[in-house]
């Protein structure tokens, strides 16, 4: 779901919001290994549905999937949108985020921040940059679907990064009754003088995973950190405990 | 997409809204001949949450369907749910809305009317009627599923009354290149008094199809017209044209 106001800001072009939309949720089936199908679609409808089908058509046509159907409703207020994406396995088992293993590496692809970069740069212009490069990252993010279908059948655990790389580093370290160990200097991230910030912000969209250290990678990618044996906290950071209370990603 | 203000009564119990909103999903794959097996949640975060997870509980077990996923997000201003059904097609060709044939039988099933009394009903106690047995057509609206399935290797054409009968009529009857005539004294109304309104208002999630005159029902329906040849116009009723244009149904 995304909702005006909080996934998008009000006065941005509506194609933008709708390849966001279809974007965000291959980003699920990318993390699974899944080869997308085609997407249902709830639309609240305003004054810019000619833009919004625009958007979902490019987005559609760039990924190869389907409108398979949906539903309109009217509505009052800020506007929200729901979409599900309907994919087929590639591999099994399916990978999640329950499975990483003590003695794994952890990797994340391409780099984090892009999308906090591009949202200033969006808000710097009214919401209105419509053409402006550096924006891109934020408006249009590209699920990683073909990364993802090479990854699945070798990694230990994988999910996508879509709320802040410690936070999901947590989460993914949590689920797999593990410690993750991390080591800053490694984070592969859009602005050094910000890395606090570049790791804690959400909708990057990158893929993080988990596989054995001998494992060759087909698809670029920086290592982070180690999958330790459980301890008595999820995540170290250089050395230190972080947990959800010290503000590591975005909670919904 | 259910929204607030427009699907549900604001202060309604949410158990109730989430019960409809799995019920009218379901509803649309009832029409289908489908099996159901699960649904996917989009919502809308609220002070009410432990209500709602308590009519989800309730539907998915009256209905034999599980909770695979979803998603949730805070929003503000008017609350926004959104729901997508998987199931499986129980015969083929899956029955649709586009081929009803010239000396088909019309039927539908139920009465039309009921949900428009129980909003009514719900309304005159301020949307909190939870315990009013004449309120449960609008609150707790049952997919007919095991009909569906019955009629689906039957029919020619088939869909649910979401949006009144004599609206889904002419949706049939314009998508089958076909004209439909009705006979209003036939129409199986909660209050004949309000014949009318009962066949305009929405939410009655009963069963319309056309068959072949000469097949023996599986499920109780009542016969309402016949499908004719396209000529001028796509409805008939009772020897007058009537279109969209005259409010035969809930548009959105």
């Amino acid at each position: 779901m995304m909702v005006e106001g909080r996934h998008f800001l009000p006065g941005q072009d509506m194609a933008d919001v709708a390849w966001k939309l279809v974007a965000v949720n291959l980003s699920d089936l990318a993390a699974k290994g899944a080869e997308p199908l085609g997407v249902l679609l709830g639309y609240m409808l305003g004054g810019d549905d000619a833009r919004f089908a625009e958007g979902l058509r490019e987005a559609c046509a760039a990924f190869g999937v389907l409108l398979l159907g949906g539903d309109t409703v009217r509505g009052t207020g800020a506007r929200s949108f729901g979409l599900t994406a309907i994919g087929r396995a590639t591999c099994t088992p399916v990978p999640d985020r329950r499975s990483a293993n003590a003695g794994d590496a952890i990797y994340v692809t391409g780099t984090l921040g892009e999308a906090m970069l591009g949202f200033e740069a969006l808000k710097d212009c009214n919401g209105r940059d419509a053409t402006g490069a550096d924006s891109a990252a934020y408006r249009r993010p590209r699920p990683l679907l073909a990364e993802g279908r090479a990854l699945a059948p070798l990694v230990s655990a994988m999910m996508d990064v879509s709320d802040g790389l410690l936070l999901d580093c947590w989460r993914m370290a949590r689920a797999s009754h593990a410690t993750f160990q991390l080591d800053s200097e490694t984070f592969p991230v859009a602005d050094p003088a910000r890395l606090n910030e570049c790791v804690r912000w959400g909708d990057d969209y990158q893929l993080l995973f988990t596989v054995s250290a001998d494992v060759t990678l087909p698809v670029p990618a920086t290592r982070i950190g180690t999958v330790l044996e459980q301890d008595i906290a999820a995540l170290w950071v250089d050395g230190h405990v972080l947990t959800p209370r010290d503000g590591i990603g975005y909670q919904h």
